[in-house]
């Protein structure tokens, strides 16, 4: 390796941490600084680099391999993605499934043309759930995918709690319905509805003089988040919300389940049980970021997403060391 | 889609008869035949497509797209594969991990100068497993990685058996141990030895006057195969051995476990669970045969492995369906 990867974060939140904490992982890499739309010297980052202005980012063009996009899906990246993926390389986590294809396009425009790589929806669902089924049906095309959510906090289901008139405070738990993975790891194909595939738990504190029975209605009867599902509600203190529940666990698992010759099933699960689910999208991130820095230099330009990259080029290994090692 | 890919099949045995079958799942391909050292006449396959002499391959250069080698990893493929891909693209299973770097270099040499696109060591272990693997310490560099095989029938202990004195059929089993597989999954990352992580299981039937006692012996203290394992063995009939353990099973789990941020466990598995080993790596090759044909039209020319593969080259869908479909 001549030197190492040099690497821009925009955005310091839970991901924009969980990247500089997987950079400090990877002797392959280093951070230059943090960009921030915040006045930069109000903020202070762990590691001790430079806090930025994103104003000034046009400056550090040449000197920032890939930036890794830390903002969110819903405001900061339909605008970030095709802005920077000018100037940079890029990697971002874009995860608004149904508007993939028309944020694929705008970065695609962008980065195209000016000879950069853009890898976007990297994470573990959009990310390694989506490889896996992808995996799945191409090797098992006779057969079905299930992805199972879970046990894990759901940042837009416990944003929409919040949202009700009464809650001061909330968590919702996703939860995979043990009996129907059972059932999918058998191979027995079983058709699934929503309400058999996962339940959810609410953990809320009410504001005070809020009513238990409306608020617990109202969480229940929500549609398109909690009506189609078995939801259970617990009311707890703000001390325990705080103190129980402020970790971020996720995971889950994709199943494929297929048969192949005369009758034989054939049963593909990929898993992942993770203490910190932003922790763990950074990580990915960070590897990608690798990626996309090899896919640039080989000319591989415009929006990339996770199908278009080759496994060995998320590792620092060389082809030769990772057939000899790992193969 | 203008034509369907155009295989051929080189080997008759289990590999061959799985490849056979998975193309038949697949609408993007057609078998063009099988070829075959013995004497094609005395050979019949299920799929009626014409059975030809290995001999006259070479009359069929410009009627294939890709062909699927089925032979084994000991005699057939080592001459096979360098020979082959002078002048067909070509996807294997070689199998030998020691022997992978030279194998690579000989077909590397075959493919390369021939414009031909050679994907060596495809199936689940080498294959799948090893994408696992890869996946896994790029992404959580601060961890261990864990392979468990089984339940499953392993050949090469299964002929070790049988070579022994008094021994007249035999299938081992090998079983990983599950209280290590917990460990593993929870986290805790353990210093596991060989006796640790798996068991086997043999199923002898002995020759006429053999004494059970001395061939379990034999077993349970053959080096390299059994003396640092917990062997048990069973003695059983001939019409139990064909009734009870003719089918191939196999299976397995690749977990990464590591720590993110401060001190979060992360862990990711993936898992296989094949009522069919050898229709199992079958399907995997016949997708792996579909992303050769698209690399070798890319101009992506020599020996790749699969981590040289981008994922959405094995699916026949296009890089936009994919994206909106299952990204």
């Amino acid at each position: 390796m001549d030197s190492k990867i040099k690497i821009g974060i925009v955005g310091y939140g839970n991901l924009g941490k969980g990247v500089e904490s997987a950079i400090s992982q990877n002797d392959d890499m280093e951070l230059l600084g943090v960009f921030t739309r915040r006045t930069p010297s109000e903020l202070s980052v762990k590691s001790g680099v430079p806090v930025l202005s994103l104003n000034d980012i046009h400056s550090y063009e040449n000197d920032i391999d890939v930036l890794i996009l830390c903002g969110g899906s819903k405001n900061d990246l339909p605008e970030q993605g095709p802005e920077l993926s000018k100037s940079f390389n890029t990697v971002d986590s874009f995860d608004t499934h149904a508007k993939i294809p028309e944020y694929f396009d705008a970065v695609d425009a962008s980065a195209k043309p000016n000879g950069k790589t853009a890898i976007i929806s990297v994470g573990w669902d959009p990310g390694l759930f989506s490889i896996n089924r992808l995996y799945g049906e191409s090797i098992l095309p006779n057969g079905a995918t299930y992805t199972f959510w879970g046990k894990g906090l759901s940042q837009g289901h416990s944003d929409a709690v919040r949202r009700i008139n009464g809650v001061k405070g909330a968590v919702q738990y996703t939860i995979p319905v043990e009996a129907a993975v059972d059932k999918v790891r058998n191979g027995s194909l079983p058709q699934l509805t929503t309400r058999e595939k996962h339940t959810r738990e609410c953990f809320v504190v009410l504001e005070e003089g809020a009513d238990a029975t409306t608020v617990e209605q109202a969480i229940v009867t929500m549609p398109d988040y909690f009506s189609d599902y078995d939801t259970t509600v617990h009311f707890i203190s703000e001390a325990q919300l705080k103190e129980e529940h402020s970790a971020m666990p996720h995971g889950g698992f994709v199943i494929r389940s297929g048969k192949s010759g005369e009758d034989s099933n054939q049963v593909m699960e990929f898993a992942l049980k993770l203490e910190s689910n932003p922790e763990f999208t950074s990580s990915v991130l960070v590897a990608y970021a690798r990626a996309a820095y090899k896919m640039n230099k080989n000319g591989e330009v415009g929006a990339k997403t996770v199908f278009d990259v080759a496994p060995g080029l998320l590792s620092p290994k060389s082809s030769q060391q990772l057939r000899k090692e790992i193969l």
